[in-house]
């Protein structure tokens, strides 16, 4: 690493104090301890995370990042690479899924382009930020430079500092970028010594031909790559330049202090290359929904993660984590505005 | 059954056609085709039960139904009888966790007291119509006599009714009442032909104890119950005053055309009461979650449902119901809201 990236920044200890005392508060709530199940856990971890005994999410800051991906010259993907800008400009028009899930959420929702193959111009809520017109082949060269990892890296800790600084409760980060299961596959086998037969699944829908070619196409980057696994070489080797901003993300929220709500199988992905790095980055994660991407089973075990929702998503964009966050946020309304036995005169059964 | 009860109402059928165009609209929206798993699906069941290809969900009306049980002669429960009437109470001043979540939706919320052993003084927002205090112990005699199960069916209808006049776009029932876990365990035991083993678990959180005399309590009323599997019989041998509302209510709603968001373990039972009987009612039905209640898992089965979460709740109330709503008006908005292909200018990949 070059020292003028902010991956070395040091990670908080979430409060364990804030953790025992909405725990104590949660026992005291007129309900049968325990009964409104991980509502209760995830509130405990955000109370920790918020450094306070009554944690809240009514600011969520969404950054998606958006980069192309050198490895669709070998057919991997059923969607064109030029929808990747097509897409972009969508999320600026508030067309795209999670323009209109940020919109729902009151959220704020700002794309940053880490490196499209198609010039964009100037958008409404778009950062203007390429690191390259996107990443090589990886079957052929590694995906990126160790500098424009770098780069990319801190195009995703500027995205937590904007949010941090505007005092958001909580990050999501979303992906665009045709071809990034296969990048996200390629990365997730390099780290957990996996075959892309385990995986590599179909993404946005290729047929079964497509899903031999991107099998082939992971097997020859993986040959490629070699034997590697610090997470930053295969992460430069493998990845891609929206998945290491979105790993740089995860890394600077955590650093931060501000918890993180993972989204699907991209994201997850970026956050096992930061916790593999990192490791005391997983005590600012929550996760917010088991893809149907076939990958992201394998990946989520790695990380220790069971995620809230399992509804057959796979879109990206975070809106997996978005359609989750209402979850949360009805856990800090609960945690916070229920009576207790005492206050309402409800007998305990204790 | 007598005819002054609404039970013998028809139950109109969904709209194919909206369906067909909300599945159409789905397809052409900017996201690979699926891939919003679960919430494509519910929101094609939704535009046919809402007869729209725009469904919507923003005005959503709970009722709670409160009603005590005989059965708690037998120490089924961790906490007293009297708890039942001091949560109608906590549902009025507004601390209780689906009080919390009513106001966190902008839902209406009414409470019904079907009938608690403590009676009630005046509450805002609670009805106050029991059909007498506490069902009798299903252990030695019917819980119910049948024109009690009817007044009770037909306080559940009269809630139906009231959201359907007021315009609501999705009900939710939700149960109050001590020892409802049994009542509703011998209920679905006797539905489905299955044992107390199978069926019966800790409620409110009962210690091993307490669930060897819950299972010996469910054993004992149906060897009095006998073989008679007609579900309103079961339902007035066997049920609850608020499980009779509840299974009134689901019933009222599909008659009228107004989708149910069915919560735990005890509203799933009053809807395999609804459903057993007419099972045309089922077409009417959304699932919430999946409970931590032991026999939640089997009376989904019987349901074929799949419910929408899985997070260990199980509180009542329809506190489940309300916490999956923002799953549904998600995906609405999402569904209503978001750009085509050819609207954003996206390559469709085809």
């Amino acid at each position: 690493m070059t020292t003028n990236t902010p991956w070395d920044a040091p990670i908080p200890a979430p409060d364990t104090g804030a953790a025992d005392a909405a725990w104590q508060r949660q026992m005291q709530l007129t309900k049968p301890p325990g009964s409104l199940g991980r509502l209760e856990t995830a509130t405990v971890r955000l109370a920790a995370q918020q450094r306070t005994s009554l944690p809240a999410l009514e600011r969520v800051w969404i950054t998606v990042f958006a980069g192309d991906h050198g490895v669709c010259d070998e057919g991997v993907s059923a969607f064109p690479q030029a929808v990747t800008a097509q897409m972009v400009r969508n999320f600026a028009a508030g067309g795209a899924a999670v323009s209109v899930l940020a919109r729902h959420l009151g959220a704020t929702l700002e794309v940053v382009n880490a490196g499209t193959v198609t010039p964009l111009p100037p958008l409404a809520g778009v950062r203007d930020e390429p690191v390259m017109p996107g990443t090589a082949n990886a079957v052929r060269e590694p995906a990126m430079r160790a500098a424009q990892r770098d780069q990319a890296l801190a195009l995703g800790d500027g995205a937590a500092a904007r949010a941090s600084d505007a005092g958001a409760q909580l990050f999501i980060g979303g992906d665009m970028g045709i071809g990034n299961t296969t990048s996200a596959a390629a990365v997730a086998c390099a780290l957990l010594g996996a075959s892309p037969e385990q995986l590599v699944g179909r993404g946005t829908g290729v047929d079964d031909d497509g899903l031999v070619r991107k099998r082939g196409a992971v097997a020859a980057a993986l040959a490629r790559h070699g034997d590697d696994r610090a997470p930053l070489s295969v992460l430069a080797s493998l990845g891609g330049l929206e998945i290491a901003a979105l790993a740089g993300a995860i890394r600077g929220a955590a650093s931060r202090g501000l918890p993180v709500l993972v989204d699907g199988f991209i994201v997850s992905v970026a956050a096992l290359v930061a916790v593999r790095h990192t490791p005391d980055v997983a005590a600012w994660l929550h996760f917010s929904h088991r893809s149907a991407e076939a990958g992201h089973d394998a990946v989520l075990r790695a990380l220790d993660a069971e995620p809230l929702l399992d509804l057959g998503m796979r879109l990206g964009e975070g809106s997996g984590a978005a359609v989750a966050v209402p979850l949360l946020q009805a856990a800090c309304r609960l945690h916070g505005e229920m009576a207790t036995f005492e206050s309402a005169g409800v007998s305990d059964g204790g």
